[in-house]
């Protein structure tokens, strides 16, 4: 197995920025949690987008979809926003011959009590077993994209 | 889906006694990374034994096959030492009608750099996905029990 | 020895809320960072104000002066932004008879990577052997309040 | 001011192997402390020693006295195990003309919870504020060398 993992922002890459008293988002984590995670699956990280997922427009969605469409590989990671995470799975639902799984963080990978690299190893868990489709890999569950929704007050994906 | 955890020690759990100038096998740590994952699963934990997997012996494996086949719950997770995690793996061969997932670390859960909560991620992943039986989730990778040995030099799990 | 710990906000307490997609400021973390210190000394937190360093007001520091001058210890540790923080050591120059530091941090305490365990160590460490006086603890330096600036820039504090 | 550091080993420096089941003492993790610091003093990282303190013998001692007195640097700092850092700072009281800290820790640097960081904080303090001396700086204090030792069974350093 090898994994294409994509990196569109979103709350697991946020960094501070002291000169800024601000947060950004850096590029993406998903290679050092994979290697913190001691993995002996080849994967490659490519960044595509480095927004918080609130701000992802129509033509972000299209980028992500042309690139997984396009990707060589079977099995495709996409770490991604929590609040349109679902909005962006729906946009991949025809990509065939493709495991799809989108993960994400509520807490910032660089937090020490982040729950990223939790996500990312529940992620790689899912792709290692499932079929073709798109899913979603957050609060300790594997949904299907299409039967998923955030609770944002309660800070959990929850079937719908 | 609620999870039994089975804690039987091993690197994961291991601390530091400061006045004992050496490390010991703690209370599970399971149950704290799961929180920090943000699970929303419910799920038990219970310490069956805390030892170095080398240490285990028939008496111990006994235990834990006892154990995993008299609960009552369908998904079963249990921490073990990498070393013999294969041998306690195939005790369980014959238990019917359950999810059975092993996992473990190659460095202490309380290490900064911990594949710990990496691991736990991939074990909770296969438990959502897959059906009866007795895996390992380890490297990045989910294997049947039987497939599956540890390469001590390389530091990592392969297929056999 | 004895320290009355006051926080005042800044980088070093900052938390992330998901459901806000942003920062805020949270309860002071200088008592779990001097637990994880190991410090055998006394001490008490008390939160004064939550702001980023830059927000803080005539009002704010006229609070600030009055309680450390009302305080009835002679060592005093304040945690505060570092924006604005030689400002508020120049305000509390004339409190007599007690040993002022102020401390903070160049990323929150809840990053893996942050200075704020260091810095806490570092002004603590300033606290046992200065005499009377106004400090700075910030880069590995421990300057006195009137003679230090904050480069932004480079992200360090230098004599002035 | 800059800083020679000399590495002797200790609890601070401990990583643990997979491959043996063991911990071992690994390279000086001061260095990487004081980057996590965010220091703006120069600083030089040499690894004398790599053992237990319970190991060090009158050789041990002997290369770290004499690397000390032959140091053309003022401020030295001393990574050191805690079980006899007031034996090997006896050792060193008879050097003139430099201000010398020792620390170390509880709990292994690669901890998440490690007092490694601020017990470096607190040494690089002691050493932007004293005179030429012998110092240990350790529980959140900053004691002459002669006049401190460890309580094993509370975990902490004590004064005479």
């Amino acid at each position: 197995m090898f994994i294409q993992i994509f990196g569109t922002g979103g709350t697991l890459d946020k960094l501070y920025h002291d000169a800024l008293s601000d947060y950004q988002i850096g590029e993406p984590m998903a290679g050092e949690l994979l290697e913190q995670g001691r993995v002996s699956i080849g994967y490659a990280v490519e960044s595509l987008i480095r927004k918080d997922s609130l701000e992802l427009d129509d033509a972000d969605r299209q980028l992500i979809h042309d690139k997984v469409a396009a990707c060589p590989y079977e099995h495709v990671l996409i770490t991604h926003g929590t609040d349109t995470m679902t909005v962006t799975g729906a946009c991949l639902e025809d990509i065939q011959g493709k495991v799809i799984v989108l993960t994400g963080a509520m807490q910032p990978a660089r937090f020490r009590d982040s729950d990223a690299l939790f996500n990312l190893g529940l992620a790689v868990g899912a792709l290692n077993t499932l079929g073709h489709g798109v899913y979603i890999a957050m609060s300790g569950r594997v949904f299907p994209a299409d039967q998923v929704k955030k609770n944002r007050l309660a800070g959990r994906f929850e079937s719908t």
